[in-house]
C-alpha cells in the first residue's frame, strides 16, 4: 500500500504519506483555547508533576512506537485538532506549536485554530524543536514529556540540546493530556484470535528456543519485546486492538529461563487462548509463560535491571520508550535497530508462504469480481470513489478467513489519482468515468495471510500518453519483479532498476519502490524494503516479501501505481560466482494488469512475455478459485483480461 | 584506474586494492627486532615524550591525509616492513601488532618478521585497535600518537574508548619513527607548474572569490585547506612532491581578507610562480598571498584560533588532522566531510573539459600505437606484462604536454589479471600469449588533464565464455555510460546499472564501478563516484567526471574490466518531470572496445547501436588525431578495429 513505505523502513517523509495522509480530511478547526488553558494548569500542578514544567510535549505515536495508533492514543490529535500521521506538538506558558512535514502544511493548518504556531519541516527558515524551545524557554526551564511515548534516541537528542542551553528534558509519568482527555476512548482490548502451526509454521516454544540461541550468540541474558506485531509473532497470537494492524497492546520480556507476558483484561481467560498458551499446562520452567498487568512492564524491568550481574546484557530496540531504556542501567543494555524478532519474522516460513498464497488468491478473487462490477458499472455514472472503496471490501468479506482491511483503501479517479496517499471522503469524492483513469490501492488482512495490491485501470478509451506512462511504470515494476541479484544484496541496490525506464524519458515518482509486508500482521514492516533511501535495510534472503509498486503521478491529472506483493526465492543462474546463490522474486499477487493500459510497442520481448507469464498464472491460478467458487462472470473477465499480448516486431 | 575506489571515495576496501595492493612484492620479511628495541626506547625518553608512553601508533598516511604518500612518510613501513597501502601498527612495551584488510594478510604476513602479530581487519575474532590496547596495556597507560598523521575523527574515537578504560590517547609532538629512522629520505620539494587560464578557465583570484563567497553563505571567517590537491587546484599550480599525483606539500588558510600558503624550499623563489601569484604586485590587500613556512601552520593557526571572536567560525575538513583540528577552540569549528574546494574540484568548467578532452584524445592515440604494436609482437612470444607498460609509458611520453603516469600500470595476462590491483614485478612477470585475455589499466597526467583506462584484449582467439563474460561487463559499462537520470541523483544509485547484465547470470564484481577524476590532479578524486558503498557521495551534475569500469574476474584464469572516463552532462528527455532537468554521460575515453571479444547476440539492439557509435566516433577524433601525427599504421589498426558490428537479429 501507499506506495511510499512507512518512516520506519526508510521512507521518504517529503513525499509519502502515512496512513492518515489524505487530502479533504474534516478541515474546520478545532477551538482549542480551553484545552491549552486546562493542560498549562496541570503542567504546573504538583499532583501531576514534581516541579511546573514549562512546555510540555506531545508526540504522535504509542509506547511501543507503532506506526498506526490506537483512538486513545491520538493525544496530539486531541490537543490541537491536527490528526494527520505526523506531527509533534510542544505546548509552553505563551505558545503553542506544531512541527510536521510538508504532507502536512495545509491539513495542520486547516485543523489548527490561532493558538497554534505551524512549523513547517523542510524548510530552510523552521527551527527545529530544540532550538525553538531554547529560544522562547525562561532561563533554567524545564520541559516535560511522557517518557513512554518518547523513543530512547530522541530522548537523549533532545535533552542534550536543552541540557547544553541550561534546561532539562524531564519525564512526566502521568501524561498530563489523559489528565484532562475528560471522553479520552478506553485502550481497546478485544479478544485475541489463536494460530496454529497450519498458519504459523513454526510454534511459540519453538520461536522462543530459537531466540533465545540468538540471545546466547549476542551473550545476552534477556530480550525485552516492545514492538507490537513482534509480541503477535512471537506468541502466534493476533488482536484487533489497532484498525488494520492484528495487534494488541502487550509487552514481553524473554530471559534464558523465563517468559513474561505484560496484556491486560480478560483476555486470557479464553480457555483457547490458554490451551494455545499452555498456561494451565504442567511445562519445563523454561517455557512456562507469567502473565502480568500491562502496566507492570517498567516495575518488572526495573526489577531485571537491578538483579543484573556484571556481563549481564538486556537486549532492547534502539527504539524502544525512554522508560523502558532507562529501566535498564546504561551498562547493562544491547540496544539493535533492528531486534531478531523483526529479522526471523521477515522471512516467511513454508507455512506462511503457502498462507500468503492463498491470501492472495482469494484477494484476486475479490478484485476481479469488482473489476468486471466496475466495468458494468461506472458508465452509469452511479459509481463514486467511496462506492468503489466499499465493494472492493465487500468482495473480500467473502472470502474465507477475511478479518479486516490491512490499511485505508485509497481509491482515486482522475486528479485524486496524484495525491499518492489520498483516501477518498464526502468531501473529496469523485464519480468513476470513462474518460478517467482510475487507480485503486487496497488490501485485506486474512487469517493466513495479508494482502496490498495496487491497480490502474481505464473503463473507457485511455490516451496515448496515458498509455505511455503505464507502460513505463509497467516496465519498471517488470524490471524489479524480474530481477536477478546474489543473496545478500540490499533491496536498496534494486530501486534504480524501477526508475530506469520512467528517467529515460525524464519523469519519475517521488517515493520508495517497496516495504516489508507482514504474514497476517502489519502491511508495513522492516527489515527490508526497495528505496533509495534505505540504507539501513537488512540484505534480502529468500522467504521475505516485499511490495513492489512504481508509479507516476500527474499533478492535476490522474496517478498510475502498479503494485504486486512479491517473495523473494532462489533464482537458477547458468554461473554461480564465490558460490553466492542468487534470488529473484516471484509475485505472490495474481490481478489482471489492464492490457488496455499498456503500448505494447514500448515493451522488450523479455518484458512482453513476463506480461504473458503474469496473466497465464493469473488464469491458472485464479481462474480455477473463481471456477471452484462459482463466479463464472468473473472468470470470464479475467480470461479477456489475461489474453497474451501480440508484439509488433 | 583500480575499478575499486579509494577508501575516501566509497570502496569496498575488502576486495579494493590501493597503490600498493599488489601481488607478488619484495616478500621477504624485514628483520625489525634492533628497530623496535630503538622504538621502545624512544617511547620512555623524556626528550621526546613528556611522559613514557606505553603503546605508540604508526597510522598509513601523511599530515594530509593523502592516498598516495611521499617515502618520507612511509614510516609503518619502515617500522614493520609491510608495505601495502593499508595498515596500522601499534607497538607496546611487549608486543607490536598490525591490523591491516583482506587484500594484505597474505603480503603483510610475509613482509613482516615474527616480531610482528598480524590482525586480520573483518575476521570476526580480530579484536580493534582500542580492544587490544585495553587488553594489553597496564592500569593508567598513555597511548602516544602523532597528532598530524591521525585524522580528527579516528582520535575522537580511539580516545574517547581508552578513556572509559582507565588510559590516556596523547599527542606525541615529534614524530618517534623519525627519530629512529636515521636515512628517512627528505620530504620531496620539487619545482611547481603554474597553469595559466587557458588550462584551469578560472584564475585564483576568482576561486579565492568564490571560496569567501562560499564561507559568507556559512557565516565562517577562515578556510583551512589541508589535503594537498585542494592547495594545488585552488592556487592553480602542480607539483611532483608526490609519484604519480601532481601535488606538492602545502597548506593554506583562507580568511575573508588574507590569504596565507604555507609551503618550503626555494620553490617560491621561481620567477614564474612570482609572476603566477602576483607575489611582487601591489594588489588589493585581501589578495596578496602571504607566503610562511610549511611548518609553521599549527603555531599560525594556533593564533588565528586564539584571536577569534564569538560566532566567528573556522571551516575544517572532518578528515583533517587531529593537531590542525585541535588548534581551533570546539566552539569554533565548522567541519563539514566534503570540503568547498573539494566539491567547486569536481565540477569542471569549459576549459578543464576541453583539456580533459584533449588528454584523452593524446591518450587514446598512444594505446592504438601500443596495441598495434602488441599485436605484431605478442606472437613472438617477447612483450613480457613489464615491456607492455613500458611501452604504453613510451607511447605516451611521446604525446605532447605528458608529465607522469597517474598511477602504477596494471599489465596483466592470463590468471595476474584476475588480481584486481596486480602490477608486474620481475617475479611475477607473465609473457603475453595469443593464448591469454590481457588486461590493461592505465593512464598518464598530462598538462592539459587526466587519463585513466582499462582495455581487455585477446591477441588470439577467445574461448566462447570469455567473449560471454566480456559481453557481459560491456553491457554493464554500456548500461551505466548510457544512462539517463534526473539531475540531484547520487552515483551510488546507478551501480547495480553496471552489474545487472552480470547478475542475470550469476555473476559479479567485487569493486565499485567508478570514482571521481582530477584534471591534471589525483586519478582518484572525491565527491562523486559509483559504488554500492557510496552512500555519502554527493549528487551527480554537468561537468563531474567519473570512471565507468565494470569487470569480472575469475580466479586462476583471467580479468576483465572495461573503463571509460566519462563527462557528465544534461541530457535530452522527451518530458521534464518536476523542471527538474536530467543528466547522462559523454565518454571522454576514446579508445576502441575489442569487438573480437563480443558476442553480439547477447547485445540488444540500443547497445550495439551505443558500440557502433562510439568507434564511429573514435575514428572521427582519434583517426584524425593520428592522421595529424602521421601515425598511419596505428590509424589503419585503428580503423580496422572500429569496424560496425553487424548484429544478427
Amino acid at each position: 500500500m501507499g506506495a511510499a513505505l512507512a518512516a520506519h523502513v526508510g521512507a521518504d517523509v517529503t513525499a509519502a504519506g502515512g496512513p492518515a495522509a489524505v487530502a479533504g480530511r474534516k478541515m474546520s478547526p478545532k477551538i482549542t483555547t480551553e484545552l491549552l488553558k486546562q493542560l498549562r494548569q496541570v503542567m504546573k500542578n504538583p499532583r501531576y508533576v514534581q516541579e511546573p514544567v514549562q512546555a510540555y510535549i506531545v508526540p504522535s505515536g504509542d509506547a511501543h512506537q507503532s506506526e498506526y495508533i490506537a483512538p486513545c492514543d491520538c493525544r496530539r490529535a486531541f490537543i490541537s485538532g491536527f490528526d494527520g500521521s505526523a506531527g509533534t506538538a510542544i505546548v509552553t506558558e505563551q505558545h503553542a506549536a506544531m512541527w510536521t512535514d510538508g504532507r502536512y502544511f495545509l491539513q495542520a493548518a486547516h485543523q489548527m485554530d490561532s493558538n497554534w504556531t505551524l512549523m513547517k519541516m523542510g524548510l530552510k527558515d523552521t527551527p527545529t524543536q530544540e532550538d525553538w524551545l531554547v529560544s522562547v524557554l525562561p532561563e533554567g526551564s524545564k520541559v516535560g514529556v511522557d517518557p513512554f511515548i518518547i523513543p530512547a534516541d530522541q530522548w537523549k537528542r533532545m535533552s542534550k540540546a536543552l541540557r547544553s542551553a541550561g534546561h532539562d528534558l524531564v519525564p512526566v509519568k502521568e501524561n498530563l493530556i489523559d489528565t484532562i482527555w475528560t471522553d479520552c476512548p478506553q485502550r481497546p482490548c478485544k479478544p485475541l484470535i489463536t494460530l496454529d502451526l497450519s498458519y504459523t509454521g513454526v510454534s511459540w516454544r519453538d520461536k522462543i528456543v530459537a531466540l533465545r540461541s540468538k540471545m546466547a550468540e549476542r551473550k545476552v541474558m534477556w530480550f525485552v519485546v516492545t514492538a507490537l506485531d513482534e509480541v503477535a509473532w512471537l506468541f502466534n497470537l493476533r488482536g484487533s486492538d489497532v484498525e488494520y494492524n492484528p495487534v494488541f497492546f502487550a509487552y514481553a520480556v524473554i530471559g534464558m529461563n523465563t517468559i513474561r507476558l505484560f496484556i491486560d483484561g480478560d483476555r486470557m481467560m479464553d480457555p483457547a487462548v490458554r490451551e494455545h498458551l499452555q498456561l494451565d499446562s504442567t511445562l519445563e520452567p523454561e517455557f512456562k509463560i507469567q502473565v502480568m498487568p500491562y502496566g507492570s512492564i517498567l516495575s518488572e524491568l526495573q526489577a531485571v535491571g537491578a538483579g543484573l550481574s556484571p556481563k549481564e546484557k538486556v537486549w532492547l530496540s534502539d527504539k524502544a520508550s525512554y522508560a523502558l531504556t532507562e529501566a535498564i542501567p546504561k551498562a547493562y543494555r544491547y540496544l539493535t535497530p533492528y531486534t531478531p524478532i523483526c529479522i526471523a519474522k521477515a522471512v516467511k516460513n513454508a507455512a506462511e508462504t503457502e498462507g500468503m498464497r492463498r491470501a492472495h488468491i482469494k484477494d484476486a478473487v475479490a478484485l476481479c469480481e469488482l473489476f468486471n462490477w466496475l466495468e458494468k458499472e461506472v458508465p452509469k455514472g452511479t459509481v463514486t470513489e467511496i462506492v468503489a472503496a466499499d465493494k472492493a471490501e465487500e468482495f473480500r468479506s467473502q472470502q474465507k478467513d477475511f478479518v479486516e482491511l490491512s490499511f485505508a483503501t485509497i481509491s482515486s479517479t482522475g486528479p485524486n489519482g496524484a495525491i499518492i496517499h489520498y483516501k477518498p471522503l464526502p468531501e473529496t469524492n469523485r464519480t468513476l468515468s470513462v474518460n478517467e483513469i482510475y487507480l485503486l490501492d487496497s488490501g485485506a488482512q486474512y487469517k493466513d495471510g495479508t494482502t496490498d495490491v495496487t491497480r490502474t485501470m481505464h473503463f473507457g478509451t485511455p490516451s496515448a500518453y496515458e498509455k505511455e506512462c503505464f507502460t513505463y511504470v509497467l516496465k519498471g515494476h517488470i524490471a524489479v519483479s524480474a530481477a536477478i541479484f546474489p543473496n545478500g544484496t540490499k533491496g536498496h541496490l534494486l530501486d534504480s532498476f524501477a526508475r530506469s525506464a520512467l528517467w529515460d524519458c525524464g519523469l519519475d515518482y517521488l517515493h520508495g519502490t517497496g516495504h516489508g509486508v507482514g504474514s497476517f500482521l502489519n502491511v508495513h514492516e522492516g527489515p527490508c524494503g526497495i528505496s533509495y533511501k534505505t540504507f539501513a535495510d537488512e540484505p534480502l534472503e529468500a522467504g521475505m516479501i516485499v511490495s513492489d509498486e512504481p508509479g507516476y503521478y500527474e499533478d492535476g491529472s490522474f496517478g498510475i501505481r502498479i503494485e504486486n506483493v512479491v517473495l523473494v526465492i532462489p533464482a537458477e543462474t547458468k554461473y554461480n560466482f564465490k558460490n553466492r546463490g542468487s534470488l529473484t522474486f516471484e509475485p505472490l499477487t495474481l490481478v489482471p494488469i489492464q492490457t488496455k493500459m499498456i503500448d505494447v510497442n514500448l515493451l522488450t520481448e523479455k518484458e512482453c512475455n513476463w506480461v504473458n507469464e503474469y496473466h497465464r498464472r493469473c488464469r491458472e491460478v485464479v481462474g480455477a478459485e473463481l471456477e471452484r467458487q462459482g463466479r463464472h462472470e468473473a472468470l470470464r473477465w479475467l480470461l479477456r483480461e489475461t489474453e497474451p499480448l501480440a508484439r509488433v516486431q
